[in-house]
């Protein structure tokens, strides 16, 4: 792998190397805003058009029922629907505990404000498939959908040739209590949730991964539609943090666990140690050779690079500037550096931590910032999926003690009914 | 006001009426484009360009220092500082109390995932001036970010014809301990904060208000750049639902508080009682008479209208539906229909507590989802300044229990290498 010598680096050569492509996709924009305003006019009709066009399946109806999924799903074999059950255990568990009510404050006597979470009414999943078949996702955003408590769930997955979803994902949505999936993939999805169908409810919020086409109608109907979108997406990544405690081959490992996902995947390591870096770049080399996806990997593996540090803090600045979606602190001491972290999506402690555990079945979402989105944005949750809504109550007393305090600042701003909302409780006669 | 009658209305009927016109500005888009990109292209001097056109003032230096700024609020009177003295540390209690350390889960034996919060490290602040000077906004995104710990506010305002800003605006600058505003407005302001120029950082996140050309800039950078937004924002609104317990003179105050906001905002009663209705609408009458801004507030009455519905249950379905940015429950029976509020950015509980308390100085925030926006987003809050990074940490046994159903899912899904990062750290040699 490429390595730089992080002394040798000026402030310009980082601020290279922690750039990503933010918009690749922005000359397809024209191909989904057609997408969009077909599927927008038309309806249904515009969804078997693009099924056949783009999914070369001619559907008789534009989604799978309970009794369809159950059949689809009896070919799924009983360790694999061990390990999902092991996923979906501990993921509900995580997830579960994000759910809290609040305290009411008392900001002055007779004045209480509070937040109470309400579910956001109608989400809408999207779920990939095609060559990349992800039931892991549908767990990710199913769950968090359940625990938040949203009355509508709407799935929307691409028909495969046979008009029928893969089996992993009708399970998934058994598991879920969910009894329909749409039949609709690509922009001609996103657009279905976020107008509404003869068949598609209109939704509220869209989640979920796709391609760039994907992508971008989510970008497209946030600034365009009420429907808000989970975040804006790129190509997954990874950066790890290693030192002399580290392990080469559980490093290369990592970053090869991401290299295969797709050849714009970017697996990045910052190492305090020489050796360990020579180490773990001939272990990527050794372990590419014998991986199924070796031709995907090899070229993420050349768009990404090494990076060696003097210390644990220039690696840790140098991973702050490039906010991972995935960061590894592959080192015994990683207690003594979490707490330097400033943008990460999600973190992996220690040599026994690998990202895949939490890409799967540990327990935290694998719906992350990517593209250095980490630096404002968090991984889905079940906070993406509810309002956090305030509420207040006054008293009479209250309105005494707060009332003058609200009349100047209104006066002040040249609000004078704004002064007189609170006058006229004055005098309640 | 026009009064409609819920049992007479259809249900196109009602999705009209809860309608709101979601994005008015859509013709600015190329002007703000331009802006956009001026700015990229020529930073500062771009800004001195625009303070000139746009303005009306030749600057010599791009912002105000602390010295300047303790000189321009030495005019704010002892009764107005005591005010926002209130105002500020009713909100921080409040914003204080959203701060939360969240506890550890141990999801299996050995497997432990929890979330730490970090600040955004560089946020934006926009703060309108001209007409409308709003050191309550200022207020608002400021105590949260200050609680929330990021390390960079940097501040915008558009400077006044003699190059400054206003008293209050400044007051409230040296009370959160900012000793800098940058004399920048509008589309260029956020474009500034969004690319960085000589003289403004680059922020992660950009908040706060403002006309159509500030609300364009912001949807356009959130989709073209990595720096994210507060949230979309559209003409604020109010809707109280009343029935024979309410007073309809403070109703009345309430509507018209909303009204004279501009001549788009939108006050909506929906009430059980033709009697209320009936005194609310002749009350607005005679209050609108005396208001000073009685020319705004009468366009903006015009925009709205009364439901005259035959319970609360079906007045809640209403409210649900139009999903407002402030919802009054002008009844004394508030406790009775809070549990059936789905869509709300801020509540506002029986008769004695007005909007205008929320606006100022109760404690919660008033940068709320508008134009039914509060469907899927939460108003501003400590949450809004920070992201929830998740940590997990694995043992040894926890990689032996998690281990193979990892390795299971990996497989399932096709990715090799995943499961590889699994199995090479079963035999750590």
């Amino acid at each position: 792998m490429k390595t730089y010598n992080y002394s040798d680096l000026t402030k310009q050569d980082i601020a290279r190397l922690v750039q990503r492509n933010v918009d690749p996709a922005n000359e397809i924009r024209t191909i989904v805003e057609e997408v969009i305003s077909n599927v927008q006019q038309h309806g249904d009709r515009a969804l078997y058009d693009y099924a056949n066009r783009f999914d070369k399946v001619t559907l008789d109806k534009l989604y799978l029922n309970k009794h369809e999924l159950e059949e689809i799903a009896a070919t799924v074999l009983p360790e694999q629907k061990a390990a999902l059950d092991i996923a979906y255990q501990n993921i509900y568990r995580f997830h579960e505990s994000q759910l809290k009510a609040e305290d009411k404050v008392e900001t002055m006597p007779g004045v209480t404000c509070w937040r109470e979470l309400r579910p956001i009414e109608k989400v809408g999943l999207y779920i990939p498939g095609g060559s990349a078949v992800l039931p892991s996702t549908f767990l990710m955003l199913g769950i968090p959908a359940k625990i938040a408590g949203c009355h509508e769930l709407i799935v929307c997955s691409p028909p495969q040739k046979n008009g029928k979803v893969n089996a992993f994902i009708a399970y998934v949505a058994l598991m879920l209590g969910i009894d329909r999936i749409f039949l609709a993939g690509g922009a001609q999805a996103i657009a279905a949730m976020a107008y509404g169908t003869e068949s598609i409810t209109k939704v509220d919020k869209i989640f979920g991964p796709g391609n760039q086409f994907v992508t971008k109608a989510k970008t497209i109907i946030q600034s365009t539609t009420t429907t808000a979108i989970d975040m804006p997406a790129g190509p997954s990544e990874v950066l790890v943090i290693a030192d002399d405690t580290a392990n080469a081959r559980f490093i290369a490992a990592d970053l090869l666990a991401q290299a295969e996902h797709g050849i714009d995947s970017q697996a990045v390591l910052v190492c305090t140690s020489q050796e360990i870096a020579a180490a773990a770049s001939e272990e990527v080399e050794k372990q590419l050779a014998v991986l199924p996806r070796a031709e995907i990997a090899r070229q993420a593996i050349d768009n990404s690079y090494i990076v060696v540090t003097p210390s644990l803090g220039e690696a840790m600045s140098f991973s702050n500037q490039y906010a991972p979606e995935h960061l590894i602190l592959a080192t015994e001491k990683w207690q003594e550096i979490t707490g330097s972290i400033i943008n990460a999506g999600s973190v992996f402690l220690g040599n026994l931590t690998p990202e895949s555990a939490g890409d799967y079945a540990s327990g935290t979402n694998h719906t992350l910032p990517t593209s250095s989105y980490a630096k404002a944005y968090s991984g889905v949750s079940v906070d993406s999926f509810v309002k956090k809504i305030t509420f207040q109550h006054i008293t009479a007393d209250g309105l005494q003690n707060i009332g003058p305090a609200v009349q100047t600042l209104a006066e002040l701003e040249g609000l004078h009914a704004h002064a007189n909302a609170v006058g006229v409780r004055y005098n309640p006669s």
